[in-house]
């Protein structure tokens, strides 16, 4: 490794070795304490972390589209230049093997080159103009200039479970640049040295690029009073937040009680229901089964998308697909879980969900004491204990599945008319299903993000069709994207000039609308 | 008046005399009561609202673009059709002249059928696809197609200054229909009868378009029950409103408390400031006086754009302004307000103004008991009076302004610095201030949605480059509008659909897009 850590808060060109409350990750293969100790940012910190990505942002803003899409070429760049430290301390925080944190982080650079490519020609950030009508009657119309301006610093919150595409330089900061917003990124405590080094690769394309240093800082945190101390902050304008319900709730509870409230944008995982209809269940249900048992444990079912939710009808084809999808699991097997945190909830909502009243449990997942291995989890329940578990609707983060049959076609609707928010939903089904998938689709667009036709929902495409989100309590707002390039939407607002003098066009170089040339 | 009252709740084609509680309207400019009594919708039938109006959402997103743009043509249709009531009853109930209410229709109607233009030719409802690449490695990439889909069921509280445009079937209703939503209003409760009418209108226009019965529906209600009832239906998906601060607040947090909380864009006004720069002052002071005392009196300062506040630098140019300004608002005079509630709050809050330590009185509002005929106000203080009062950023919804004078050209941003946020910021400046409408444009942009240059905020144009909104608390949320056609964005929702199969295509003529058909 080349990198030499600093334990420190990133400010800018600063490096503040804080006084606050210590925490250091753990390898989960392992269970070995990781050097160095990180420390909470104090409130100080946080403040003046804020107070230079305000100042920056008043300054970017002036700035053409150019220098956007340049940080995000150089944000890229300099992540590839230390690849290789990346990946070594990812290995040690996260557990991931290197062949997909290798994956990650050639997904995390071409999605910051596809924003820069997006804001450069212009799709990203929309205008719109309406020439001046002197001679309209009874009053002459104004000439009108809307243009989509960046909305001021963000808070990003990482996700544990793709400590580079969705953490310090992923989804959420190279949207939120691509609107020419400042970011602060709260590091994730089980990944503190793995942001240090993509947060110091992140200083440096500030810094080359000439922007002003608070256009990122990075901030340490293991206590809540940092996520309070930042999200309450009056310079921050937004929060992007991929994680747990309770975690993004709170978030989303403090960022309404401010005096000046801000948009949370926070994604908080889901169910993602598979239903496999009759048809497509009797011709294909062996198969179905062992793709489905690869989806499940991918990543040691670590994705937002991972399917929690299988429904079937139930009868012969029902049981012959349950016995396939066990053996399935039991050949696809576990892996190590990203950190104990994650382990230890993930054992105890499999727990709870097998004291759930009606619902068998099929496969009991193993774990080893010191390390944060574990094994896939299955359950089944009829429709009818699945309506009335109270654990129902709580995502299981890990390599489990509930299986629920219904007793009908009937059923599948009643399902999904109960579900809550989602950001997936899949269909599976025959020609012979046709009928039941119309219905299906009408119920459950109303109810997620993304619909998936003969696919499972793991794997999620970066491009300008992608929608990952969902109405509540997938995420917080439905109108809006995580990933994708329409995710930068979140970080814009649109500003309208009205009649503005020709001496003041050239005052900023402004998005490319001729009007502001 | 061809017109006959219900005075009932419009629940699709049902028209429910309901039990409540019973309000009527009183004619502001004669103080007399007007038949009939209107009554609070009960629970069951807002209940019941929200279910037909539910039933119809499922039916309606099937149906294709052009039953949206159908719709709105006839309600402008309608409305037409029943002009000399709605102007009729609108004199009695508001107190607005004939010339305003007739002018306040053609906008309403050309409203509604330029929504209807731009949902036909697509440019409202994105849609965006990526094909499948099946050869891509190391994993095939899938076919996407995304929509943006109605939310739902959207909640319309109308404003009491525009009882047209901005209600039963204005902006808010018209870029809930152009995306697919349906609407329940609630009626504003000074203008019931206005709103029967019209409410008859967009119900006959449902009925003749062929759509469900349940895409229209209009209760009423002068009680926090009624709102609190509609707001807190688990089948609503959105409220769009314009109104008080009070009123909005307490509506985002009903909104914000539910188990599923749904998305509110309220509209809540603001002070518009007016920054008049040192050599633009000097060189047409006694102009822009004038100017400005029609801005602050038209439609007796009922407008949430009109400007009241007016920063200008002290001296002799200043001190002609103000005499100018004094004498203009003294010849245009005042007139009747909208209601006694409009009224008391206007008399209220400039009589708490007055007492604020540092501010000088400079005209007193005139106010007869009997009717609500009201006089222009006027007020002056210097920027640390403004900056220390505490009624400094409350709304004086009425004939009254507020001039702040500064010392030198820092003031300007000084005061800039501390606004809240704004629908508008209008800056009038000379080529010898083009230095100080730099610094301010770059201040004011974060704190307005529209930037106003040489001309006065009152005078919303409705097209695709107007932005009517701006940050909180002018709003809930900087990154909408409420009027021009970006308004649809509100109530639209992006579905990422994977994967497609062809025989799913057709089960719904869907928005304008290649994939769809």
């Amino acid at each position: 490794m080349k990198h030499v850590f600093h334990a420190a808060q990133i400010l800018g060109s600063q490096r503040i070795p804080s006084s606050g409350a210590g925490h250091a990750a753990v390898n989960p293969a392992t269970g070995e304490t990781l050097e160095p100790v990180f420390h909470d940012a104090t409130f100080e910190e946080i403040d003046r972390a804020l107070r230079l990505a305000w100042s920056a942002h008043l300054a970017w803003k002036k700035r053409p589209l150019a220098s956007r899409s340049a940080l995000l070429d150089l944000v890229a760049r300099e992540l590839e230049s230390v690849a290789d430290d990346l990946v070594e301390r990812g290995i040690a925080e996260t557990g991931l093997p290197e062949a997909r944190l290798r994956n990650e982080l050639g997904r995390t650079t071409a999605q910051l080159r596809l924003f820069a490519r997006h804001v450069e020609d212009g799709r990203l950030i929309e205008s719109r103009s309406v020439a001046a009508a002197p001679d309209r009657v009874p009053t002459p119309a104004p000439a009108l200039v809307l243009a989509m301006r960046p909305l001021g610093p963000v808070a990003v919150f990482g996700a544990g479970n793709f400590p580079l595409a969705f953490s310090v330089a992923g989804g959420d900061t190279a949207s939120a640049f691509a609107a020419g917003c400042p970011v602060i990124v709260k590091a994730h405590p089980h990944h503190p040295g793995l942001s240090e080094i993509a947060g110091e690769a992140v200083a440096r394309a500030v810094h080359e690029s000439g922007l002003p240093e608070g256009v990122f800082g990075l901030i340490h945190g293991a206590s809540p009073n940092v996520a309070r101390d930042l999200v309450q902050h009056p310079l921050l304008a937004a929060v992007a937040f991929t994680g747990s319900t309770a975690a993004g709730l709170a978030i989303r509870d403090l960022a309404e009680r401010r005096p000046t409230p801000i948009p949370v944008f926070a994604e908080m995982g889901s169910q993602n229901p598979v239903f496999i209809l009759p048809a497509r269940l009797r011709a294909r249900g062996a198969e179905t089964a062992r793709e489905l048992a690869a989806a499940i444990t991918l990543g040691v079912g670590q994705f937002c998308t991972r399917p929690s939710l299988v429904v079937v009808q139930q009868g012969q084809a029902c049981d012959r697909f349950v016995a396939e999808l066990i053996q399935a699991l039991d050949a696809q097997g576990g892996g190590v879980m990203l950190n104990p945190t994650c382990r230890d909830r993930f054992l105890a909502a499999t727990a709870a969900l097998n004291g759930a009243k009606g619902v068998q449990r099929l496969l009991e997942p193993s774990a080893e004491p010191r390390t944060c291995a574990v094994g896939p989890a299955l359950f089944r329940s009829p429709l009818e204990a699945w309506a009335s578990a109270s654990v129902r609707d709580e995502e299981i983060f890990g390599p489990s599945s509930w299986i629920v049959t219904v007793e009908d076609t009937e059923g599948f609707l009643r399902l999904a008319g109960r579900l809550p928010g989602q950001l997936t939903a899949a269909i599976h089904g025959d020609e012979d299903d046709l009928s039941l998938m119309r219905d299906l689709l009408t119920l459950l667009e109303e109810k997620a993000g993304r619909l998936v036709f003969d696919g499972y929902p793991t794997g999620v495409e970066v491009n300008e069709a992608m929608m990952h989100g969902g109405p509540f309590p997938a995420t917080t707002d439905s109108r809006f994207t995580s990933v994708g390039t329409l995710a930068v939407r979140r970080f814009l607002r649109p500003v309208c000039y009205q009649n503005l003098p020709p001496a003041l066009r050239g005052h900023a170089e402004r998005p490319n609308d001729p009007v502001w040339e």
